[in-house]
């Protein structure tokens, strides 16, 4: 590899927002990668994101060794620690002041689509002071909902933990017959909320039907469909979004927080918190009893489960190719980094064809930072209820594979 | 092997209570066992417990290839459907009835405590009328709450999903850090609970704090041990089983649905119906928010999840050591029903040494019938808050090894 463009000095590398399974596959891509450059001299972990860099709270890197890395590697949620913060005007200076003062010339930032528009006010503060700084975004979020990348590392994982979780629970409404309501992670865009239907065998597998935030929820709607399912098979399984909205844009689990007057939070970004509560589970199941288990069936059986935060940080059962790629976009951000004066995320790209490959590209911080993508309207069918085969082809492979299931009828 | 003591005749197989990740192990232990007998004309499997037989909806088992039944044997929740319910003396004599019309010499009942005294009534039934039946319980249960055997199968399956999702929820805390509240399944025993703590390397670790069933619960020292916690590490990691009950011995999550005008639900069994609801968990978070986060905590992030049926129905994730045991208990009840005119449960038993070794043995249907086994006192720290080390040895092996996880600090 020529070195021709690689400027001395340090690196600091940062993670930050809600974590992932794979998360520190990406840290130790950097670590691994940018050990091989005798010019960057210290490699600085900054402990909880852009507040660790701001109080200057650093953990060496360079020195780490094979086993101890590969175990990092296995371990879900930020190993340097996260942070929510979202750094202003005056942050982002104290930032920079931080990186003259350690002489930090490379900047890898593991987080979303905030942490992309962090990394790009640090780079454009840097460019108008003239210090060069190389930032370099890396993808990961299980919501799945960055632009540019065609998937995003730490989603695989967390579609392969909720398919898996449905299929399992499919199996076990079966068992036990009634209505299971299961509340997937995803606040604005339902990709992972989709990933429940991966497993489906044929039509009479759950989910049974399948809500996702990007399709305008109704309760009188969705009382129909749960009886049309409950009539034909004994049993419904329900894929429900957290992030499910009403015909008006408002979404329904802030609307039933505040009706029972719970204190909805909101982060540092504007997000409402949603997750960490069965308030929306136990909400739709307590109605499915009231219209249907008094009239139409008797002993009506209605269990909800909210799957919260095992879906993103549940040790032991990442996908393969998840972990692969997640590894990979944090080796590409030292490469790119080190071919000169240069700025960007990383984003993954899909070879056409049948087989699944995986390639690499650059983006720009710009086109990553702030957007948010959501669910095409061809990976939802007509009615709103469900998810099309169209959103398995591309899913599936992400996931790494799904377990085996046997019936007998 | 000798078959001098088998009795011509047809045999009967049935699945009942609440699923396991592993049931269908033991149900295909016994169609593979059984099909070495030329005396067993038909295996039928009955659709639901009890009801399936009683209404004789049966499905033949003897001519499935080995690789359905190898898929069967990987899927979790009851392959040939579950039943809760309690059969009375007619519903017996029903039983028996059929068992008689279908020459059923061998009747084998996969299940919990209420399940074995089923099996025993049965059993009874049939002596009296002198009709030789071979009744065998074929022991399951995640609440690994049985008598005799050392543990039950479906409990190391279950006890390594909530080990798993301890250790990666725990790096989740620690990434972004609050207090964070799981609640486990376990009605009246806190052996799945006590499971959360397996994965702890050492005292820093989650679960901070393990609430079970066997020790009383009250509010009070709740947020005294939570407030002792939070303070020493800016984090706090707590298990709590849903059956844990306050000092007059009320579970309190039924005080809590009862006080906020939930419908509670009974099973046929009596029991009451705890999972599939947020109630507790959300109650216990807000009671930490109110108590702790306005006066001694700034912006406390206080979360709960409730793991849910997930705990004992995920696909993917067995512990190998527990798919192992429950094909054999399977296999074993086979072997003692041809063994002569017998009855009774399978036990496993566990070898001295500090190598796990699992041996078998056959129970008495009358010592395994409704017994409850909770929790020993030398398996619950001195607080009441916490479990011990010799919980650990007894339990770890079952799990068939916990994932790997390497820290930065």
């Amino acid at each position: 590899m020529t070195k021709a463009n690689v400027i001395k000095g340090n690196a600091v590398i940062g993670q930050s927002g809600g974590p992932t399974a794979v998360i520190n596959e990406s840290l130790v891509g950097v670590v691994e990668s940018i050990s091989r450059f005798a010019e960057v001299g210290k490699l600085l972990g900054a402990r909880h994101g852009v507040r660790g860099i701001k109080e200057e709270q650093f953990i060496p890197l360079s020195r780490l060794g094979k086993r101890k890395l590969e175990a990092v590697a296995l371990t879900p949620a930020a190993a340097l620690g996260s942070s929510r913060d979202k750094p202003d005007e005056a942050y982002c200076e104290d930032i920079l002041n931080v990186f003259k003062k350690h002489d930090v010339r490379y900047f890898f930032y593991i987080g979303g689509n905030d942490s992309a528009d962090t990394a790009r006010i640090v780079n454009e503060m840097a460019d108008a002071s003239g210090y060069e700084l190389r930032v370099f975004h890396i993808p990961k979020t299980i919501d799945n909902d960055l632009s540019v990348t065609d998937h995003c590392p730490g989603y695989g994982s967390a579609a392969r933990f909720v398919a898996s979780a449905f299929m399992g629970d499919d199996r076990d409404v079966m068992s036990l017959p009634g209505i299971k309501i299961n509340v997937v992670m995803g606040r604005n865009a339902g990709w992972l909320t989709a990933a429940s239907s991966l497993g489906r065998q044929d039509e009479n597998d759950g989910p049974h039907l399948v809500y996702v935030p990007e399709a305008a929820f109704s309760l009188k709607g969705f009382i129909d469909d749960v009886d049309k399912i409950y009539g034909r098979l004994g049993r419904c399984q329900i894929a429900v979004s957290e992030g499910i909205v009403d015909e008006s844009g408002q979404p329904v689990a802030v609307a039933l927080a505040e009706k029972l007057g719970h204190r909805v939070e909101r982060d540092s970004h504007g997000n409402v918190q949603l997750s960490g509560s069965g308030v929306l589970g136990d909400f739709l199941a307590d109605y499915i009893k009231s219209e249907l288990g008094k009239s139409r069936y008797q002993k009506l059986r209605v269990r909800a489960d909210t799957f919260g935060y095992l879906q993103r940080s549940f040790a032991g059962y990442a996908s393969p190719v998840d972990q692969r790629e997640a590894r990979m976009v944090g080796r590409k951000a030292v490469e790119y980094a080190m071919a000169g004066n240069t700025d960007g995320s990383v984003a993954i790209t899909r070879a056409k064809g049948k087989t699944y490959r995986a390639g690499y590209k650059q983006a720009k911080l710009a086109d990553v930072a702030r957007v948010t993508k959501e669910l095409p309207r061809s990976y939802i069918n007509k009615a709103g209820n469900h998810i099309t085969d169209a959103f398995r082809t591309y899913a599936l492979p992400l996931t790494g594979g799904l377990p085996t299931i046997g019936k007998l009828f």
